[in-house]
């Protein structure tokens, strides 16, 4: 097998040359104005080698990705609890779709979902005041990337507070139903504040290094979740991560991944690589076009799928 | 780590003394009349050694399980075209669910909710001869368990046709988007044959060993599908192979599986075991009850879950 | 005002006279081949003039609107136990629509949907033999339009049984509820001949006398319904009658009218006319375009709103 | 026939004598301690003649009632361009539901559910400041009533603001697809005033009297709208004015009719009556149980239904 080196060098050099890149989000102008042809890709390795191509050190709008570490700082904080308050199905839906919600009485599929993270926002402010919540999260997200220097993108943060009317409307049907419990201002201010983090494929790829460590920091040795919890989140991501694309992406790819509209999908091959990459065109889901390219070929040239046996010794290096 | 065949034994036990066992399928006699307190589970190993415990040689109906057998000759038979006629995503739905064929214009979710096994149905029937396809079904099915005892159970499947007036109704709706197109008393006759195939939990472990093993059949080291659509046929059961509980099972077990309403479960840990387990009271989706907690034991003792790192180097014996 | 064969007459020559005439059914040969610029009118008025225009003497496919026929036939035989099996409320959704028979449990929302038309054929079928219950309802329309030589178009009623998926599909579901108690094809067959009668606008206007003269055929001055049931028949026509265009039709004529894809249309001015229009091209929820628009029309120029103050008083002649 | 006065009072009393008078809304203190047993009905006749019985005098909160007058405002103040941002379909659905918008891209299906009447109040801010806009719907109401001594009941107006969740979400939903313009706190501001006037039913059948009088205020003898427009008022109020009770709602009673969570409905014989009645015990579609029956009831005796022959000639005194 090639050099892993290699093989992401010429995965960028692929991606940058596809004809069609998909269409950047543009709800917000601090979105549109990203260049389409960006294309950013980071892999660490278990034993901390870092593989990277293009713009791996730029940073970019993580947004929905943002929900893996709000669910597992919510886990931390109240637990299985969690789970009576959100469900862990795929929707079959849109992000953003509010449909399910009235049937199923104001409880979320999942928490990949807006509806589903914005539940998350308000378990977290049971634990946070408001003003701490959106900091805490940034020192939890650091510790995990062993990075000081993320920081919240405010712009984009205003930009989602101005349009968001989509989650208010989610954010206050919920609450018509008990299932929001803080002002809905303040939730959603958490929420936006998370989806406005602003990380490079490098920072987030070590930012999930505890997925695919068994739970742990592989820079303190600390447990972040037990490993029944990474499994579970891992598992969470497989059939959730890319909202009514996820069955596509684990057919594709065979990888727990959650992408953001900002073009990032962080994957998580268990025990061998957590991987970032950042091409911020969409598909008609709402997922990167190219970033899911991408991981396909990674994974077609490595072997690295979940569903492939041994996955976790043969490494490439 | 305890002896693989004590933990089956043990688990046995375990499922045996459960005060609530679900509720027995019974819109037909012939599964009616099986008793609640049936369970059996076999797992049988890359090497070929074979665990099992309770009743692991009773065969029993095994209905959706045959999708998947369905869906690999069906792939076979006509490659990746059929991907045109059926999607690859979760459905959120039930089973038997007609709501989302309106608005998808007849293209099912995926090849495991019964819309969808039915196309796969009326694929087959494009290369077999509608007296013939069961009957090659059937050969399949033996060659991959290595048994030629196995057989259709005619109870079962006359009940079925007596009975399957949502079948006939997906069936239709279906034709009329053109999206079945032998008659439908054909298409179904095949379908109802297929869920009616008895084995035994170790019949069913032996024949899912193939997507235990990249694609092979251990028996012949003959390829029954390329290494890559073994991991591609694992990561739909992951995500779409306990209907609206795909989740849930996922969450828990980490496998992929598919279920029937039976009572049986077909549950893959790549490169390490092939296991059926079979507990005839459902929970209120559908799938078994005893069996799915069965599954969710075995991982905890066994650390068989796909996202666990180097899953298929600890195995244990 | 004018006098009202003027009026007819004037409309017959706008219609002609319009750019778009919609389009014209044509899931069957018999149907497709109509051409597209017929039009025909008749007003039978309570005194017994008609008035008519166009093509008011060529018989045409009236689908549908023999759901009205059907419904106070079955309203005789059963009564008002009828409504245990279908409800009274406007669907929301297209004549054809499955996903609320799903969220519903096999109950149609009314008896002019088709899910709704067909339980009443399978009503019917409790009350007389398959072979007879066709004969019944020629003889009953027959009786209702003073006119022998009304027909069922064998063609019409082969090319729906060819091609009728969607509604094999429906009686199907409606079956796996209980909500369809007799053999599908024998439920089918009544309701395909039903949709086959032809008639022409005269004959059909003939036909609705009873719903304008309070339950009574001005013929034979016998009851056919109460004067109570004549007036919900009417209310079920003016909520229901032209499925996800009711409220439209409603709005803009104030009439009690029900719809068919052949492109008739029967309204009703309580104590004035029975009208009967006929143009086959549909508009895009299935409904007489022109026919809508001449109704329309009609009520401008005579003020024969259900909703205007003294209809009934103020008869044009 | 009876005498009208005695037919009103009769009805007063069987209602008053009902075993079950459903339940009395509670999701706000103002409307939860209103005493179930509370009952009245006034019928304003064409001469003016008021026959009135039980508490006809007692205010009450007409909630969604007032969607018919903040229409008829609205449609005087930017006419028919108003249907291009509301419907004119029956939902099938709940008073609140937010389902249809999402797959209707934010245009309600009516303006008498929550979400139509939301964008009726932001049409209606394109012309008022929020400031003035709830004194100018007072102003009208109070000129059709004749009466200056309507007003708005600030105790309910402050706890729909406080409990609004679900129209928060409508509005906001809404606004993500442009279809309301103002800001959401000011819409929902004017929308909940509006739903918090009180009035007695001698008060609100006065004010329904232009929809009787083909569109004239018969205190002034001034147009408040077009006969056609009145017509089509009312038949909006016939296929849409119980939510997904009305088509039960015309074909019990056969007239117009707006009802509101309080329990109050208006309700509307063409050219003969305005009709108000209050009973505050709801059915399980959110419609007052006791005055639909005791509508049905005044129908039963006086034939006042549209779709009796000669409505408004054979007038009661």
């Amino acid at each position: 097998m090639a050099d892993l080196g290699a093989i992401v060098r010429d995965i960028a050099e692929e991606m940058r040359a596809l004809p069609d890149k998909g269409k950047v989000a543009d709800y917000i102008p601090a979105l549109a104005g990203i260049a389409p042809d960006r294309f950013g890709m980071a892999a660490v390795m278990a034993d901390g080698t870092c593989h990277k191509a293009g713009d791996a050190d730029v940073p970019f709008s993580i947004q929905s990705i943002s929900k893996v570490f709000a669910l597992t700082m919510a886990l931390g904080a109240v637990g299985d609890a969690l789970w009576q308050r959100v469900g862990r199905e795929p929707s079959g839906s849109a992000f953003n779709s509010i449909v399910q919600l009235e049937s199923e009485h104001g409880i979320p599929r999942n928490p990949f979902i807006n509806a589903g993270a914005i539940v998350v926002s308000d378990i977290l402010l049971g634990r946070y005041e408001p003003r701490e919540a959106i900091g805490e999260m940034l020192r939890f997200v650091r510790a995990l990337a062993g990075d000081d220097s993320i920081v919240v993108d405010e712009d984009v943060a205003r930009g989602e507070q101005e349009t968001g009317y989509r989650n208010m409307a989610l954010a206050n049907y919920m609450r018509a139903f008990g299932n929001i419990r803080h002002p809905v201002e303040k939730v959603l201010g958490l929420y936006f504040h998370q989806c406005a983090l602003a990380m490079s494929c490098r920072q987030l790829a070590l930012a999930g290094r505890y997925l695919m460590a068994r739970g742990q920091n592989p820079d303190t040795g600390r447990s972040v979740v037990s490993p029944q919890r990474a499994r579970r989140i891992n598992a969470l991501m497989l059939t959730c991560g890319h909202y009514d694309g996820s069955g596509e992406f684990a057919f594709r790819t065979g990888l727990p991944g959650k992408s953001g509209v900002g073009g990032g999908i962080l994957a998580i091959a268990p025990g061998v690589a957590s991987i970032a990459v950042w091409a911020p065109g969409l598909n008609e889901r709402g997922n990167s076009l190219a970033g899911t390219l991408a991981l396909e070929r990674l994974v077609q040239a490595t072997g690295w799928s979940v569903f492939e046996p041994g996955l976790g010794q043969a490494v490439v290096v």
